[in-house]
């Protein structure tokens, strides 16, 4: 344990993970993505920004996935991924590597992927606030990859047929389609998160194929909170079949 | 009148509107449109499709729109839209054009017009089943133009910021986006029709500005039927401020 870490208990599985709540913890975001992915069993998937190294961790419970390679470009901040890793013995099934994602075809061949996901930073680079701290930076503004890169550099490491998985913004929901099928990645399927049921949407859940056939379909609204402020059943539903407790009320 | 024909009494303002069963009869996308279309007071709109001229004759009561010039690429569709603007008294605020929308920048020169709108053809031209009557199928398959076309006019139409309202099906939300934005049309407000509470989308209402910034909006989702299958409070809200009737259980 290194100095502003806490070790929090998923309460599920034994699973447990390492946070510095200094640099970010994982949120409902990664949550809801990590439910939204589907990987069949025996596949090998890439992420794109490690952070606490939650969506692998929840991922390796919840599918049989052979092996995430997760690239994570802020050194301290992989090393402590990979020490929650460590920590739930899953280093066979998962590698933390500390690299920008743009490395990652290079690192690990073209058209050699069946999963890409990604849970990356919301901003562009000279968009709103700066952040307190050069981790919380990094991980909310596109300061080192651009969302052209990350397309870029999935739409290479997948193979044909491929899926790429990605939570994001909806106010960037241009700049994601028209980045996407530049790089002959179709997007397939949209799923939008409001907060409350009748408001707009502040999430969006993103699939896309190598090579796929242009038809976009949409899931359901999903909806957080109810009209109490509490989250509703179905993102109680969400965290239970991630194996992981809500921490609400915390 | 002409075989086939029916006048529908709008229940509101007097208006009355000429319709052909055969063909087709405005439905509730036309509605929405008409709801969504912002133009400020003496501004001039042109229209893409006009099928019964339901959109521009309810914006004429809506607004102070000073003229819309609808494109209408059928002939006898063409002519029984401008017998409707005539019952109503409007052909001063409202000509109906028999061409292609193609041809609307060479008639109405470059740069000149503050608001498009179209409630087009959804269907690509090899989509689908085909329809039973050629009025049907054009207005439903993009045979006469394409999506790329319709924003390629609309952009050399428009004046700088000036204003493109859509309605569309969700499936082809990235085709409407990346041509959107392939013709100097930055998507700027998106609204989704949903069914019913908890469903996906069936209909979508995009609003695009001309030289806009990249910056999407979502308006809050709005649902058509309620539990017990009626309209909602909220499309009953659209329906009296277009004033018009919802032929509701007619």
């Amino acid at each position: 344990m290194r100095q502003g870490e806490r070790i929090d208990d998923l309460q599920r599985e034994g699973l447990r993970i390492i946070q510095n709540p200094d640099w970010f913890c994982f949120g409902i975001d990664a949550v809801l993505l990590s439910d939204f992915i589907r990987i069949r069993p025996g596949k090998r998937a890439v992420e794109f920004g490690s952070g606490t190294g939650i969506i692998p961790i929840l991922l390796t419970a919840r599918t049989q996935v052979a092996r995430i390679h997760s690239f994570e470009i802020q050194g301290e901040v992989a090393d402590m991924a990979r020490r929650s890793v460590q920590m739930n013995g899953l280093e066979e099934r998962i590698e933390i590597v500390h690299g920008n994602l743009t490395e990652a075809p290079e690192y690990l061949g073209a058209g050699e992927i069946d999963v890409v996901f990604s849970n990356p930073p919301y901003m562009t680079a000279d968009d709103g606030m700066s952040s307190p701290t050069q981790q919380k930076a990094i991980s909310r503004h596109e300061l080192t990859f651009s969302l052209e890169e990350l397309f870029a550099s999935a739409s290479r490491l997948l193979k044909d047929r491929g899926d790429l998985f990605l939570v994001h913004r909806p106010h960037r929901l241009v700049d994601l389609l028209v980045a996407a099928r530049a790089h002959d990645l179709e997007p397939k399927t949209l799923r939008f998160v409001h907060p409350k049921d009748g408001e707009a949407p502040n999430i969006l859940l993103l699939h896309c194929k190598k090579r796929g056939r242009p038809e976009l379909k949409f899931m359901p609204p999903l909806v957080v909170y109810n009209e109490r402020g509490d989250y509703t059943e179905a993102i109680h539903e969400i965290y239970r079949s991630a194996r992981i407790d809500t921490f609400e009320g915390r």
